[in-house]
């Protein structure tokens, strides 16, 4: 039996939707910074796909770009500059830094005010979160979270695989799961590239989450039949097209629910960050 | 066959020489505060026995009490002293705070310098251990780790199981197990009180660590024989006895290696507390 197909770009549209009715409602307009260091392709456009999306919800996003050479210092003072600027409520930074760049990411990242971490990713951020008190969690895990309820997939007293251990995903992700508090309250494996036998896990899992970046990584013996499958991988094949890190016309012979790569996890990330802005501007 | 026993009072004992002779050698005195709340016996006793610790190790304590019903701003004005006082270099407070007092506790452990959170249960110091880069990490954890390494069992791409999310313990341990560090790696699975059947977890554990504070919870049928088994339970029975979480008698029978109660993990708590305080002084 085939799998149902979790339509995350259907999710994704209805959250984006519902954040711009209540920035309309409020009177708040919401302000963020994507900063782009450098000016390598890719980034510029995941930064002009978020800005498009601050737009469409009715935020303001500013323009804050520095040379790839950059040292760290001049993008500490950038970073406080704008942790005191009243009209931006949420600053990230586009990251991987590129390779010219001596800063240290995470140097980079801590410096950003904890109230306007839109991405999660400073350490006090993740600290709240591990202490059960969440402020700002990454995008994607949050996305991860939303497209399970609002698919109606309980996660409560389910035991959860999260394979991979990134700050950005998987180690927020499984603590997040984890978490005692309704809809969360799961009981939570995290495999990672030190674990021996990742099917061993797989295989006993009412809900696999797949974030390990690897194409294929996920195959169809590794899943129980009727289990949930949710693909955060976007792995780029040398023909160019992007697949997930899930074999996924075999797997989705044998999941319950699984979730597409592209139209599933990816379009759930940008609509997230658009929450944690809102939040971050108590809209 | 039985079981290894684990002796963590022996474990402990060497810990505690190494600090003092490294404290000795460094010609520094590493000073500390455990600032006990009302007059708890109990809370007295645990307080003492740091104290006693510290004297041991060649530190300084220095005895701070606040009234149970003291306000919560009157205690973080006397955390932000502490915060300044060069003299000390560690700072706890005791826990659980009375029942007389209104503070949140959550908000007087944030107070504390995070240079100088030797508990680690700031959020700032969860939230370095989630990104991998842990300052202070609660003693109790730590003092597992100690524990496993000084009794030369690998932890490295093994399936440890962890019961119970504490703050104080579980939600750290599994964190710190997990980090992609020499000598941790491990796969691990978090289970709590929303876990359906705890025992389908442990029975295909290589290592239990068993921290939900419920005694004889770990019964022998939940054992993979020739497992370790981590009791850092310390229950007080009715008759007065104290127990851990593990029914020891049977599981000591299947269990490859096996910490008593007492005499396991609790002496390594007030060690690896000296190991904290050590290196909040820079030792």
């Amino acid at each position: 039996m085939a799998a149902r197909i979790i339509d995350g770009k259907a999710i994704a549209a209805q959250v984006r939707a519902e954040i711009a009715e209540r920035v309309a409602a409020s009177g708040i307009t919401p302000g963020f910074v994507d900063l782009l260091i450098g000016d390598d392709p890719a980034s510029e456009q995941y930064v002009g796909m978020k800005n498009k999306a601050a737009e469409a919800a009715g935020m303001a996003w500013f323009d804050r770009r520095l040379p790839a050479d950059v040292d760290e210092a001049t993008i500490l003072l950038t970073i406080r500059d704008m942790n005191q600027d009243p009209l931006i409520h949420g600053i990230l930074v586009q990251l991987p830094l590129p390779k010219e760049c001596p800063a240290d990411p995470f140097e980079v990242v801590a410096a950003i005010d904890p109230a306007k971490d839109v991405d999660g990713l400073n350490p006090m951020s993740q600290g709240l979160l591990a202490v059960g008190r969440p402020n700002f969690v990454p995008a994607t895990p949050l996305g991860v979270v939303e497209l399970l309820e609002r698919s109606q997939i309980p996660v409560e007293g389910r035991h959860v695989v999260v394979i991979g251990r990134s700050l950005l995903l998987g180690r927020p992700l499984s603590i997040l799961l984890s978490l005692k508090a309704p809809g969360l309250n799961a009981t939570v494996t995290l495999c990672h590239t030190g674990t021996k036998d990742i099917g061993e896990h797989t295989r006993r899992a009412d809900i696999i989450v797949a974030a390990a970046g690897s194409a294929g990584s996920v195959t169809a013996d590794m899943v129980k039949p009727g289990a949930v499958v949710i693909d955060c991988g976007t792995n780029k094949l040398p023909g160019g097209r992007t697949v997930g890190d899930v074999d996924f016309d075999a797997v989705s012979e044998i999941a319950g629910a699984i979730t597409p790569v592209p139209g599933g996890v990816g379009p759930m990330t940008v609509a997230m960050l658009m929450v944690n802005v809102a939040r971050a501007a108590g809209v």
